[in-house]
């Protein structure tokens, strides 16, 4: 929300193989040789899909890549919700290759077309595979760089762990999560970039370049890696904000809570939650109405799933079709911040999803998912955040999320700087954390959910 | 399988409030005065249990307690296995109260009589209740010792995590594993007792006495509490074996995997696995059939549900009646350690079962459900642990699961100490740990399975 355009300062480019400015032509370059051509279709013109008779459920005739079904959700043991869900069982692969160059960690990153995508073209991870895809179901190319992340010859581990992604779309999802250093050569295919971390962290205050799989990858790598700290860089002096949020990421104990009682709050938000959610048939999902265009909920206040045609060049096969879930209108996800005794503290927020696999992860402070209503009617602290008499917009970009999955799935992403009027005593379902508690959670699945996750790789940014 | 007696040595009773002889004395007058009746009985005499003339699932007319629904199994998206399931989704509390008397930590245990136990009275956490328990949906006593666990003036939590039950016949079954401690008063009722770690390790090495509930709580439970180590104790010099283990929970860094590669490992195996698993009308399970007596395979070889009338004095209401499932046979399972480098390790194995929530958790080395084949046919490391020329058994005790959902089911479980005949270099399913990485991970739920938790239980005994 905040630049059309990148800042092209000297700052992110220190020690960069490849500057700024230059990245930007190479982009409209990529841009601009894509061939990729995405149409809506109907139902009936889809091939390699179809409903299964039966159930109802819209699956691809492999068995592979995914499946639309129904979830029903049970609040202390009676039937309330039902909604269409994607379940796709298989764990993919979200990958980076880093490398240092001179001393300086750079990320291989690459230009890559998805249907759903509003733009396109965005800026993914080295590796953005479903198992599918990389064992080649589709009979395509095989997956660049692949070979730097599983079997004999992969680099060096540097994280490795499952996260899951959408809760509120997707059934029990979770992609690898994995970054890899390696020391050999490793060149860069035209539509791949070297790029430095602090140079991803400029990007991603550009509108919908920095894809959701490169967030979520970006978020989980350690802060303490060589050479991906700007310590050295230095911001001038008297920025209490930067340095409150560099004392979060560093501080090893204290905060406002402790690591056993953050973990114990957590078991207690999941302990409260007394919903249950299971697969039914697609058929059976109450309230929604399929027409050859479109499955949409009675009322047109959800999403609705649709199919589309894809002509592609660079991608893995020339063209296919498929469904895609398309959200109505805009997400908005909020991080409330607030230094404490100097050091910055994350107000994290146990919430469930009914598509998580255990249902409650720690999200953002306030989430609204597209169409939802305006925050201060729905989120306990969307007006104490969004309103708050001293609250200060450090971040403010929107986002997409997954453009394989979803079609024109924007977020607004949001980071808060909230003063005493949001205090440190906060209610049941809340906690403060300092960044270096988060960080030490993320070496673990299923504790942040991805929105929380993007934000995360969105508050590393503002180092 | 070792000692039918309780060993009554000095030892154990330091510091203790009780010692074991005085323990035994109140154990059997507990037995002796507890009226316990437990009958199996046809589904048509269930009151309050019917199957739904739909799904044919087995439910509770409150739509609590549990279900007896059906599993489906899928290998790379074909139908493959499927069987009844227990399907429990709220979350019980399973919670110790320690207190430190004398410098001495307690823990207070109660003397439990569950339907399904083979010999009806087991020593059991100072709380075992399901939600629908607790919350009173049976109308029946409020829970005993409750106040130490929720609310306002509950103890200073210890421990406090979801952790998994058996995924071979409950789906996502995970109960709030708890640990409080208390400064104040707390009078033991008459079924209750205060006993110090070092009796109740004492005590798991006698058959059927340490319930499976305990177990788990106390798996996880710190090892560096003040007052719960035994190390001022001593065992002479040159115990070379105990030497190890102590060395094992305490070094922080070392080990034949780091902490990363731990992780690394159990996110391939996780990533490896092509099973996926779902609920399905108990009436729509594959080649088993139902009587009026029970529900079982068509071979008669895996578990049966069967229905029980139960009369008791001590519970929460004097009378019910309720669905078991019925193993047959013994189960096995085993831990082999070795000794590397002077720091005890275990060849812990990701093993996928189909009610876990995500499939794959750590596993004993080798693990036979009751009514596998031997241990060599079916598991890699069957005959090298159980028939390794140095092997060693260093526990060896026949221990029930849970008796409210389990009806009579034992498992042999088995610490073998093994040489270089078992190398530090395993198959991909395997990876050496020191017990400390394991009790860094106990933190969180659903790395250790439930058979893994007690042996893990079993092996804190040996210090």
């Amino acid at each position: 929300m905040t630049r059309l355009v990148a800042p092209r300062g000297q700052h992110a480019d220190r020690g960069a193989v490849m500057p700024l400015a230059e990245f930007h032509d190479w982009w409209e370059e990529r841009a601009r040789v894509g061939r990729f051509a995405v149409e809506r279709i109907p139902f009936s013109a889809l091939h390699s899909w179809h409903f299964d008779t039966i159930t109802g459920n819209l699956a691809h005739t492999s068995g592979r890549f995914f499946t639309v079904e129904g979830l029903q959700v049970r609040d202390g043991g009676i039937d309330t919700w039902s909604q269409p869900i994607i379940n796709q069982p298989e764990i993919g692969i979200l990958g980076i290759v880093v490398k240092e160059f001179g001393g300086v960690l750079h990320c291989l990153m690459q230009a890559k077309m998805e249907p759903g995508n509003a733009n396109t073209l965005q800026l993914s991870p080295t590796v953005q595979a479903t198992r599918s895809n990389y064992t080649q179901v589709h009979r395509g190319n095989r997956t660049r760089y692949l070979e730097h992340f599983v079997g004999a010859g992969r680099g060096q581990v540097v994280v490795d762990v499952l996260q899951s992604e959408q809760g509120a779309w997707f059934w029990h999802k979770r992609n690898r999560n994995i970054v890899v250093q390696v020391t050999g050569d490793v060149e860069p295919h035209e539509d791949y970039c070297w790029l430095t971390l602090a140079q991803i962290r400029e990007l991603m205050r550009i509108d919908n370049l920095v894809n959701m799989d490169a967030r979520t990858v970006l978020s989980c790598m350690p802060f303490d890696l060589p050479g991906s700290t700007d310590a050295e860089a230095g911001t001038g002096a008297g920025d209490e904000f930067r340095d409150a949020l560099v004392r979060s990421h560093q501080v090893r104990s204290g905060g406002v809570s402790s690591a056993g009682a953050i973990l114990s709050w957590f078991t207690e938000a999941k302990t409260r939650c007394d919903w249950t959610a299971r697969l039914i048939p697609l058929g059976d999902v109450a309230d929604w109405k399929r027409t050859d265009e479109q499955i949409a909920d009675r009322e047109d206040r959800h999403f609705r799933i649709i199919a589309v045609s894809v002509q592609a060049a660079t991608r893995e096969v020339p063209g296919w079709n498929q469904p895609l879930l398309h959200p109505r209108g805009e997400g908005h996800a909020v991080f409330a911040v607030r230094p404490i005794d100097g050091v910055l503290h994350v107000l994290v927020q146990a919430r469930a999803e009914f598509g998580n696999m255990d249902l409650v992860e720690m999200a953002p402070t306030v989430h609204l998912l597209p169409g939802a209503a305006a925050a201060g009617d729905v989120e306990p602290f969307g007006s104490a955040v969004l309103a708050s008499a001293g609250a200060r917009s450090r971040f403010d970009t929107l986002l997409s999320e997954e453009g394989g999955r979803f079609y024109h799935a924007l977020t607004r992403y949001q980071i808060v700087e909230v003063g005493a009027d949001v205090p440190t005593e906060v209610p049941p379902n809340y906690c403060w954390m300092t960044v270096r508690q988060i960080m030490d959670l993320m070496r673990h699945g299923h504790y942040l959910n991805i929105e929380a996750r993007s934000l995360l790789a969105c508050l590393h940014s503002l180092c």
